[in-house]
């Protein structure tokens, strides 16, 4: 018999038994990281002690400047992450962020068939898919619910309830700081006053480029792609625009036009065609992605079978990501498991088919709507309207030319041989409009 | 040996072994009740084919004439209920509705140790728990992602997204007849002319008490509970309201009050008291709850932790609840598991203290308001205006009164009082202001 495993066999184990035995045996756990989110996941740890989830590890770099007295003194706090990594916690949960040194324990962590729990978009974007087959391979789960939109449970929503559709499009608010900046340069701010406003708040970093630019944003969306779109595509082909051209008049222009402007994070697949971007964009007063104000997130799903599908609410904080990591954790401790559709890899362009917000600032004088339409015409892309509201110094006067469904490229072709008028005191700014 | 199994131990197969195992044997498929929903699931899963489904039963009462040509020859068309029961399948998908004989096939299948995935509201509102422990304890397992707002993920959102929140409160539009009524009754429609237009296109039943009265709305209602607040509790206990009673004039009261009328599922649980009820409101403009329109279902779900998420979409029609469907079939064949809170059984009250909305119809006569304000004085419910727009005849005439945050237990008796003066033409219509 030496070489064969006498065991119970798994039929004569009623699946009542198995479940609380799964159960009986809390999930250990350790937090990596105890800044805002780690201390709201040990905060709902210790007040709602979930069964079959027990908090037994914190590390952090200067633990000592980071323990509180809530938290029950079995607790071991240590700023040795070997220590923690090659301890008896069944789950680390990741909430350092960043490539480096996150990436390192998360992978130490499912090789020793531990599994993980991760709010790290970054990581999860640019090494999900490898990572995943690492947890495949050692018997672990990897787990990222809060990766993107915090407490709004899109990523459960998409491979659990949604599987069944073949999802065609993505829209989302992802980008909570973006979004406060813009919602509240509605009233007639302009971006920097409500950047330093998003900074005193603690919404935006000293330096925001991150969430500003739009790479926070493509990150999360390249996620979404890999679980709604099924392809796994390369963060950095998704080119993002930054926020930080719009001004007051935008929004004025946008109001005129039936639209506000938000940072839109999108992407389809249609006839096998991957596309990607992350923007700020026209998007109509009557929208879902209008409704979405402050630091509000919110994913609009279009599937082929079920249609548009809206999940919206509070997209970041401490308290809403902490709810997604232990939706997660409780979801392991139940032996619940991903519903894992393959991925393809794929290319990912930047064309779109949609009409066009332009905005030019000029200094006046004859010709110059004669050229921009020439310019347009010459590429074959038809105008919609001409707006120019009046209040503004000829010497400095915006304008706005909104275009017909174009694609992105033969645009920019055009916007290309506008820009060197004489006239242009700016680049023209061009903005996707939603419809 | 003899009484002890020997078997590989399940330590000895690889995680991915397992799962392509569990892939490899497609999970035999028979749909019961081919009408819409179950057409539509026949649909995708012959168009998309998911990997680890394969549809091999149709049942059906006179199941010839359902017979259609795109489903494979393979699949065999039955209108022998106990001869599918009792066939090699592994899933049977109810989609005949109803207690009976629904819930007796559906027991039939979770005894013989299948699994059951249902869209059956009704039956899952009334006998869910008892049927989950059914299932659990023949190593089954029962899911119902298709019976609570169709293609939109509220189950699997609150079941795997959610669980580490504490959900205070629910709020939702569950019933896409009402939400069609109501919402289109906003032009200044009469009730009567948009139900039959409701019937018209399909909408609506030729008897439409299960969804007008909230008898459909509730049994979703009772079911989110369930998930959400974790209280096993008998639909009959949520008294519903019917939205008959709404009138033009009411949409244009609202309208003046910054609101419109919806059907709204509501439920909130406080200090252990549970509270709900589903009948007509009044809804801020502002709010998500008006955001919905035509037959769309929405689902705001107030979480201690998370704060409100919003799920929005198409709560019915064959292909969203078809997709609901598949998905939990895909999880069934993934070997998801559902978190299983604990749900302790509760009484329900229909007691909530918020402002009301008041609309009287009377013969106009001096003394009415001071009869009024009287009644509601003597029950300390303090008003907040008093509406009466030009126009309408003063032997019919309506008006409006808001009252403050109040019981409705006190309400209703402040009501009885008024209801019985001479001059009232029919009964004082009360609505909850949502806010």
């Amino acid at each position: 018999m030496s070489g064969v495993n006498i065991s119970v066999s798994p039929q004569q184990v009623s699946p009542q038994a198995a479940r609380e035995s799964r159960l009986q045996r809390p999930l250990r756990i350790a937090i990596f990281g105890f800044g805002t989110v780690g201390s709201s996941v040990a905060r709902i740890l210790v007040e709602s002690a979930p069964r079959g989830l027990e908090l037994t590890h914190v590390f952090n770099r200067g633990v000592e400047r980071k323990r509180v007295d809530w938290v029950p003194s079995s607790v071991t706090w240590s700023e040795d992450a070997d220590a923690v990594l090659g301890s008896d916690c069944d789950v680390v949960v990741e909430l350092a962020g960043g490539l480096d040194p996150a990436g390192g324990w998360v992978r130490q962590a499912l090789d020793a068939g531990k599994s993980v729990v991760t709010a790290n978009k970054k990581l999860i974007a640019f090494h999900g898919v490898e990572l995943e087959q690492l947890a495949a391979s050692r018997g672990g789960h990897l787990k990222y619910g809060a990766a993107v939109a915090g407490g709004i449970p899109v990523i459960p929503g998409l491979e659990q309830g949604l599987a069944g559709d073949r999802i065609e499009r993505i829209e989302g608010i992802l980008n909570g700081t973006c979004n406060f900046i813009l919602s509240q340069m509605e009233d007639g701010a302009e971006y920097a006053a409500k950047l330093a406003e998003a900074q005193r708040l603690g919404y935006a970093e000293t330096d925001p480029t991150e969430d500003v630019g739009g790479f926070d944003a493509r990150a999360k969306l390249s996620i979404l792609m890999r679980l709604a779109l099924r392809v796994a595509v390369n963060p950095e082909e998704i080119i993002p625009r930054p926020i930080t051209t719009i001004t007051a008049v935008d929004f004025s222009y946008a109001r005129d036009l039936g639209c506000t402007i938000r940072q839109v994070s999108r992407a389809d697949q249609s006839q096998g065609r991957v596309a990607a971007t992350v923007g700020p964009m026209l998007v109509a007063l009557r929208s879902p992605l209008a409704w979405s104000r402050g630091t509000e997130n919110m994913v609009v799903v279009s599937g082929h079978y079920a249609g548009d599908v809206v999940f919206s609410g509070h997209g970041a904080g401490g308290h809403p990501t902490a709810v997604a990591v232990v939706s997660d954790l409780l979801a392991l401790a139940h032996g619940s498991r991903r519903v894992e559709l393959p991925a393809l890899p794929a290319t990912v362009s930047g064309e779109f088919e949609v009409p066009h917000y332009i905005r030019f600032l000029v200094r006046d004088r004859p010709g110059i709507v004669a050229a921009i339409t020439g310019a347009l015409a010459e590429e074959k892309i038809n105008i919609r309207a001409i707006v120019q509201k009046p209040g503004y110094p000829s010497d400095a006067l915006p304008f706005v030319v909104t275009v017909e469904p174009c694609k992105s490229s033969a645009l920019k072709r055009a916007l290309e041989k506008v820009k060197t008028l004489d006239c242009m005191i700016e680049e023209p700014l061009d903005l996707q409009m939603l419809e």
